[in-house]
């Protein structure tokens, strides 16, 4: 029988909830589908900054380097520690140290839920580069404190990091309907964007068979409100990846469906699945966030593992749960009934 | 009898259909209330980059420094010039030279439109830094066309661009329901919006009637989806504005809805005012563009110009308009007619 190691770090507030959840159903569709689910789990948090002076221990990347896959909850607690140290002290260092610079999120309406658009037929797939651009983390501040002050942000994007997003995002859409939108700002970011532009003319060489269309993304913005069923796959920069996937979750009916893999391709290091809403601290521990994102993200997971069949079947069964407007409007269900019932769909 | 001196510059596409639409408006408004209007116009465009190799001549902010205002319809052909050319030639250096440094955006519904989302009861006003951050123009490439390229683009805030943005919206919220968002990044931009957040905390402190509220840039573009309602006054550096009011201009029914002014506070050097669209190459000179942003954008224009009266009559006109569907979905009229029929109702 094949076991999967999975490093689970549940992080902070709902990201405990949900990863709760996310675990029992992925547990369940183990047992159905004959393999096992071998997990261990790391409690590093804000609660564990506050206790010892750190995100993750200094050996963390090495300890989750021996695992399959790592499922993460959600990270920050910004009332005990800044969310500019949480984050740069435990998600983003994952995401660039296992070159997992792939972030995708698919964003459609599961059945039974109501967006807030009118529109509703809409299949999108969102891939935002998840290790360089905007999240470099270069930059600095000058004078500071002073009126003269000056504070610096350097986003930098290399032709590596570029060309290997581009190249995934024209594979995705390659499989899909075969159109990708790249989204750029290169009218006003004369450097990192015509620089962006290139490469995708570069890259789109190799694809004749993929229309692609290069987008701004202001007018990006607007469109996956105006016509968003005009869209197959997005590629973007992390910070516009992150903007549109926001919105992407925000037009298929909230943070609570908004499901993501971070994706290593070349599969040199572990992959990490994490739903895309944050720690949500002022519902935290009451049984009445949303597992619906956190179940779907499990599913991506178990599909990146080889466990397809398994995965199609944690689909169908929030979908079979939602389709009855089980999870589908906040407050109508607890954590722990929408769980039970995409675990009775999934048994059924 | 008081007399406006206005630079016009219709630049590219449909900047040149709208704006002899929104001056045929402001004319008549201008007859109406007793003012008059001398303007100037200015071909500067792609075409004359293409005949003089810039898109304005070297002393052109000298020339229209000497102008009460500036009205602008479009900048763009990117067939023939590289957008990062003709913005960086002419919008751009305006908005920089003159101080511009608020760049106002309102989005609500007009009478009759009806947007791409359920909810219609939301009533936002957006204040975009218009002249630093993410639009510096700072950065480079390094080992440029080869495999190693760098492309790095550096924002720069200084205090006083973010502090002077912060009180202006500030002021603005004061003047409307007391309530500001202001929008960053800083769990993830550690520099800039860190510091953005910093200024924000301690301009706060000298307007105790409004409440702040942060809030991230991807879940704000969330919440302009989700729920519009919620917010009052926005206030964002220059690339989140931009996107901010892109999705502005979805929700309130489309690009053709959206007006803009950029706003030198001081009055140390003009003012522009411009419609959000860009030059639209497809649609240029067919009479088919919507030319209600560009209407409202002047009659923003003459407010700022102290002709609050005639401002507020045209505002009038144009749902007297769009009240009977005159205007309010692509290709039901075209330019002209709801110009006429802006025109008629500014007589009645
Ligand atoms: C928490 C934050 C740093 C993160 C990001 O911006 O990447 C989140 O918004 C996301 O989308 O995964
Ligand atoms: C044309 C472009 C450079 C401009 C901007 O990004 O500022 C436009 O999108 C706007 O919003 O005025």
């Amino acid at each position: 029988m094949t076991n999967h190691k999975i490093a689970l770090i549940p992080g902070d507030g709902i990201g405990v909830d949900v990863t709760d959840a996310a675990m029992e159903i992925a547990t369940a569709a183990a047992r159905r589908f004959g393999f096992t689910l071998a997990t261990e789990t790391f409690p590093w948090s804000c609660d564990h900054y506050l206790a010892t002076g750190r995100m993750m221990p200094e050996d963390g990347i090495e300890t989750l380097r021996g695992f399959e896959a790592i499922y993460l909850g959600a990270v920050g607690w910004p009332a005990t520690v800044p969310d500019s140290v949480s984050l740069h002290g435990l998600l983003l260092p994952i995401r660039k140290a296992f070159a997992q610079y792939a972030n995708i999120r698919p964003h459609r309406l599961l059945k039974g839920v109501e967006g807030p658009l009118r529109s509703e037929g809409f299949d999108i797939l969102c891939i935002r580069e998840n290790t360089e651009g905007e999240y470099s983390g270069a930059g600095g501040r000058v004078h500071q404190g002073t009126p003269g002050e000056v504070a610096i942000q350097t986003s930098v994007f290399t032709r590596m990091g570029v060309e290997r997003i581009l190249r995934f995002g024209f594979e995705q859409a390659r499989a899909r309907r075969g159109h990708l939108t790249s989204v750029t700002k290169s009218n006003a970011q004369q450097y990192s964007m015509v620089f962006w532009d290139e490469v995708t003319r570069e890259v789109a060489a190799d694809y004749p068979d993929v229309s692609v269309e290069p987008m701004h993304i202001d007018a990006m913005a607007a469109r996956m409100v105006m016509a968003p069923e005009s869209l197959d796959v997005i590629v973007a920069s992390n910070l516009f990846g992150d903007i549109l996937t926001d919105l992407g979750a925000a037009i298929q009916g909230g943070l609570g469906f908004a499901a993501s893999a971070n994706i290593n391709p070349d599969r040199s290091a572990p992959s990490m699945f994490e739903p895309v809403h944050g720690s949500a601290p002022d519902i935290a521990g009451k049984d009445i966030a949303n597992p619906i994102a956190a179940i779907w993200s499990a599913a991506m997971m178990l599909d990146h593992l080889g466990e397809a069949e398994a995965a199609a079947a944690i689909l169908a069964a929030i979908e079979a749960a939602t389709a009855q407007g089980i999870g589908t409007r906040p407050g109508s269900h607890s954590t722990s009934d929408i769980t039970k019932a995409v675990a009775a769909a999934l048994e059924a």
